[in-house]
């Protein structure tokens, strides 16, 4: 029996970002569906004289905001820079006020790289354990430095874009962190949702996603002590990804050390399970962590998506806001499980 | 005095569909940001032997659900074909049950191709006068009779995938019809919002929107008798356009015949445009109507929507449910105004 006819034709819902998705399996036929592959990261070299994220070359860079020292050679592991064309800003020059029946806000906020290693080739998946640690640990103290420092600070994303596809043009590995003055529309809608299903099961949403996962293990890729790696049950494109902590948490920034250190293997897994199976695809990938409000409530829990770009959106998406994934997430599941 | 630069770092409301947009002018700047160009239609044959929409192919065809007969030469204007790899149909084999916590539903609806023309090159903004008023004539009567002849069908949207980044393979010109048993997410929302709006200021909220814009002129690019192109307030990409009827008219279906040949006009010029000034982009192109109980109330108003593909999106787009536009609406409009 083949799973991907049987369960042609449903729309599934994700119950944590509200969505429907539309399944259609038999689309994967189509001709010329997938985007061409990009030059792998392995072919690249360990230093590029043009590269401003390079060792080296710190003068092509506006400053640098922190840095991570290596243990034994001296070197660094990771640095944060300002972002030189920042989506959100603190030198804003705009008064928020509105024209006419259209409203109008400021960009208050900052948007930082995390520089993910010296070397310009040494991308997560190949990475050291002491290296993937050193880019959680990065991530883990950004975060909450950034909710400390300035109380304006609503909410903290961060996320990394991986090929072209996925919004990049530096190949150098590199994460980002946006921290805005205000709750972005799909935060609030996630924190939105959580709060319901609290106030109608007693119970945290994702902690039940998580469980109904490990019961089911038909969309398992893999599971350590702390994280659970998944295709989630309404994945809205080919091969998306989450990594769920199995411990009730809704702030990344509290991860513990433990934890931190099985983030870095499931993230690592993860991205060397894509990098292999699908041929070093482009993907977005992003901590869906809560915004400062909600640090602590019982009904919120982050979360990793990993969102790989293998087919472009059609106008239908744009037109209804419903994905449509031409893969069922248990076929997925089984393809990436020949990886583990 | 620059516009890009002294309006820098401002966030606007699209008030239509209650998005958010974060402009950022100078990220224009950043290298290897716009997709490389495609081949332009005008180089492809009139005809080619492979393609299933081309005139005496038709036995590559799954059928013709309908032709529209050209006045002259007796051959056919338009096409409508089912869709070989449907988003939704009514061959459904989904119950709809629910897994544990997760909704499931059933696919319902119907998906087909328009073929615009039977040549293989022959694109929009190339055509005869009486050629693209055939396909706004094939439009108009199918989104009609999708209500029509299926009680079931809630809501029909019609669009246009341009090019690769669209999520386009086929290059003959055609587009899409989908009529859905379920109102989409992004429909019931514009909705609400429309609704809520007409109950604040007793009036349409596009009405006002095109009042506005009319008296303002810093977006417009063009108006005919009966429509108003321009770049919307809150444009989500580069290079947004909107067609919106000067008449308050919720339902495309409606269209009267005298708007017919002035839609006709401000589609192919607004293509022609985009064609010229931005060398054939990508897009995707959609008419917003209303859901079948909607289709007489006086606070919706249909229009159309242009949508090029420029720039890919992000993580932080994904993350934050908010857009990034590195091209302020009043810079887009200045640049496209030039080609009329």
């Amino acid at each position: 029996m083949n799973a991907q006819s049987t369960l042609a034709g449903e729309i599934r819902q994700n119950i944590v970002t509200d969505r429907w998705v539309i399944y259609t399996p038999e689309r994967a036929n189509r001709p010329g569906q997938v985007r061409e592959r990009r030059t792998r990261a392995a072919y690249l070299p360990d230093h590029d004289a043009g590269c401003p994220f390079c060792a080296g070359n710190e003068e092509m860079l506006p400053s640098i905001v922190f840095e991570l020292a290596a243990d034994s050679d001296g070197l660094w592991h990771t640095r944060i820079v300002p972002n030189k064309y920042p989506v959100l800003t603190s030198e804003t020059d705009v008064a928020g006020t509105n024209r006419g029946i259209h409203l109008v806000t400021t960009n208050y906020g900052r948007h930082e790289i995390i520089i993910e290693s010296p070397f310009h080739n040494r991308d997560l998946p190949v990475m050291a354990h002491e290296e993937i640690e050193a880019v959680v640990e990065t991530y883990a103290r950004r975060h909450s430095e950034l909710y400390g420092m300035d109380e304006s600070i609503q909410s903290v994303l961060i996320f990394r874009n991986h090929g072209e596809q996925a919004g990049t043009s530096i190949r150098h590995p590199h994460s980002q962190v946006v921290a805005s003055g205000i709750v972005p529309e799909f935060v609030a809608r996630r924190e939105r949702i959580a709060e319901g299903y609290f106030q109608q099961n007693h119970r945290c949403i994702l902690c039940d996603v998580v469980d109904l996962e490990q019961m089911d293990r038909a969309r398992v890729i893999y599971e350590n002590a702390s994280f659970l790696l998944f295709v989630p049950f309404a994945a809205e494109v080919p091969f998306e990804l989450w990594i769920a902590p199995t411990r009730h948490s809704p702030d990344f920034g509290l991860i513990s050390r433990l934890e931190k250190e099985h983030f870095a293997l499931a993230l690592q897994d993860a991205l060397q399970i894509l990098h292999d199976r699908l041929d070093d695809p482009d993907y977005n990938c992003l901590i869906h962590s809560y915004s400062r409000q909600h640090s602590i409530v019982p009904y919120l829990h982050w979360y990793l998506q990993i969102r790989p770009h293998l087919i472009p959106p059609s106008g239908f998406e744009i037109g209804s806001g419903m994905q449509v994934n031409s893969s069922l997430p248990e076929h997925d599941a089984e393809v990436l499980r020949q990886e583990v």
